[in-house]
């Protein structure tokens, strides 16, 4: 259930939309109508955006175009999930307990993109509060599934051509998930190089701003801009290491999925050793849990007992779980941290490569899927990406997470571009066999 | 003001006492009852004791004897910091708080040397809660001044030969700073290698459970068993970096002893190299405040505020600024911790070197210094050891701290006897220089 391109504007990357913008052949207000006419096409059955605001984005396209603006990122459209501050509109978070908050200021993150040229459309949805209890948004490739969760909206417009990209959040796997679930890229930074101010908290040691786009040249363009640093650019195959396999937690989709991955990566050129690092481990998804839910908990601390009233049961039940963790519990958490540090470092310099997701979107609506290839890497504050690989038996996107193991996470970027051109040349190889 | 090493068996290092022990030439009781007797005659001066229990550590010694016991730490006696629990003992945290509680187990660290065949002799002082609020100790090179804290009875009673070694506790420079003001080793193992459980958190992230000795294989021979893993040893000189120099926070005679530690470590044939990182920066000094504030303030969050009464003031400040640190603070925090462990990625197989104090202990026991010089180290989770450089000009010992930068911390402990033996020569030649 490949979503086919539109015609128009809102059909074009982000790199090729900016690079026609400069060589004039695309006027900002024209992109932008453009991807505004796909969201109103498309927008009653992907319901991804909460806030829109045509007038506004209208106003600075029309700005981009008579100021002929040189800024890098001059008139690209671009989305961002209700859980971050645009100054003017509501922070909703998916809750009721928001409504009629409307932000003072624009985060910093933001702030970044729109000074360097971006248009801000609209708000994309959030489960509530960026947890779990599931907002309305459907899967582009089929309204029936799941688009993946925290970062619903932004995942799912980009997929839909609606934006070509969108900032998102991930406090365990809320943009890695959903980019595999909807077949485009993307991308958490590691923790610490993209401002987090001006962002509804769940839990800030974890919490991370990042983006979705449809093409590894979009996140690398637009998360420049937000990290502020330009990063290296590899002159040789990087050296990918396999993350051990979890068949029980695993879809047989999604295994064939990873071998076809690698066989395309060594196709290329590139080594591929296997490790000794599991894909999935309840030693690092217990920590997790125990961290997460003590900032979860110390985030909602202030709220009276009737307004913690009008939150889900589940995140209700998260808190308490927070608030009962023992300082035992907490350290223990934290050392499992620490040496996970220490076993990672002995990565440094290969790039770690694993299932982003079980497998397919789950049908459905009342769950986002479950995130626990991607929570040690959150925990451990290194930076993923996910590129799409190929289709499972429904049709669905599957993607494949790469993880940078150093803290700075320099040659994800250019590992990730490696990868989807090694993909890309699988899937053609494989459609020329089939022809 | 050096002081003199008692002609008894407490005059003795652990390794020289268990190696003696062992070959026949010193029984356990015997290094017991030396180390009751020093602190006896001692206690009243220096005041390192909160809880002793000669009759039951009598007991053990007892038993080591008749059984010949081949652990590999049989008949060491210890004295454990008065946060970390024995069973039958209270664990008094230097508060009104706890008073009349009794631990019903011994925290893991401890059973690990008891088990290994150590005895604990008794509880050390330490500051209120591990915070900053002295308790009665002095430092046994000079009765006047502070032994540092918050690890105060640990490092005096070392220091002065009390016991050889004793568990202390770093949550800024609870064990580094005393050490260099006591004349002693102190070591703050990497963050996570020392099971935590049994302590009273102060911030548990943070907590860590090290140790005071009076030489670098002491701690080796200890911490091997309470880390439970083997070290690997060096076969080449390790290279330093020197941090770089903070003279507005250092005294002229630390400035001086850091000179000084250079040239013996070149001396003895090692590189040391300058560094971009600095000994002392705010940029590191306040992310920790805000991260262990938070977590103080979860730490006593259960106390009614009638009990709160019974904390020093300067705790309830901290636990107040604790509260009202915001989400955006706090992910401003991580995010410098985040991206300064990626810059101490650079130094992996390097060992950083520089004060591991400001200067001399500071006159009065009314504070016990400050921990600007340590607080980083703590909060990015690394391994630091103490090493006695010399003499100030008021005769107090200066202490210089080494820092292995990579996670696993596996290179101190031979950097630091590397730095003892250079130290040890640079004062013999200057000795023979002088007569």
């Amino acid at each position: 259930m490949i979503i086919a391109v539109p015609d128009s504007a809102a059909g074009l990357s982000a790199v090729d939309g900016l690079t026609r913008r400069v060589a004039g052949l695309l006027g900002a207000r024209e992109w932008l109508d453009a991807c505004l006419a796909r969201i109103d096409a498309r927008e009653p059955t992907v319901q991804a955006w909460v806030t829109r605001d045509a007038e506004r984005a209208r106003a600075t396209a029309d700005k981009v175009d008579i100021t002929s603006s040189a800024a890098p990122l001059a008139g690209l459209p671009i989305g961002v999930k209700d859980v971050i501050d645009v100054a003017g509109w509501p922070t909703g978070c998916n809750s009721p307990l928001e409504s009629g908050c409307v932000a003072s200021a624009t985060a910093k993150a933001v702030r970044r993109l729109e000074a360097a040229g971006a248009i801000v459309v609209g708000k994309t949805v959030t489960t509530e509060y960026a947890f779990v209890e599931p907002g309305r948004t459907r899967n582009p490739h089929d309204p029936a599934r799941t688009p993946g969760g925290s970062s619903s909206g932004s995942a799912a417009a980009v997929a839909d051509f609606h934006i070509p990209v969108a900032l998102s959040t991930q406090t365990g796997g809320s943009i890695i998930r959903p980019a595999s679930y909807c077949g485009i890229v993307g991308y958490k930074p590691p923790y610490g190089w993209v401002p987090s101010d001006g962002m509804h908290y769940l839990a800030p040691s974890l919490d991370t701003i990042g983006l979705h786009a449809r093409t590894v040249a979009d996140i690398a363009r637009v998360a420049a801009v937000m990290e502020e640093r330009a990063l290296p650019v590899a002159s040789a195959p990087p050296c990918f290491a396999l993350l051990r396999p979890a068949p029980a937690e695993t879809q047989p989709a999604m295994t064939q999925a990873v071998v076809n991955a690698v066989s395309a990566l060594r196709a290329a050129g590139a080594n591929v050793r296997e490790t000794d690092l599991p894909a999935f481990s309840a030693e690092l998804d217990v920590p997790h849990r125990v961290v997460m839910s003590v900032e979860v908990a110390r985030s909602f601390a202030a709220l009276t007992a009737d307004r913690r009233g009008l939150l889900s049961e589940s995140l209700r039940a998260f808190i308490e779980r927070g608030e009962r963790i023992s300082g035992d519990e907490l350290a223990a958490a934290q050392a499992v941290v620490a040496r996970a540090k220490s076993k990672l470092a002995a990565y440094t310099g290969e790039i770690l490569i694993g299932p982003a997701a079980q497998g397919e979107a789950p049908v459905g609506l009342t769950s986002t899927g479950t995130a626990i290839f991607n929570r040690p890497w959150s925990l451990l504050h290194v930076g993923v990406i996910t590129v799409p690989v190929g289709l499972g038996p429904n049709g669905m996107p599957l993607g494949i997470q790469l993880i940078d193991p150093s803290p700075a996470g320099e040659w994800l970027m250019s590992a990730a571009a490696f990868a989807e051109r090694a993909f890309a040349q699988m899937q053609s190889h494989s459609s020329g066999r089939a022809a």
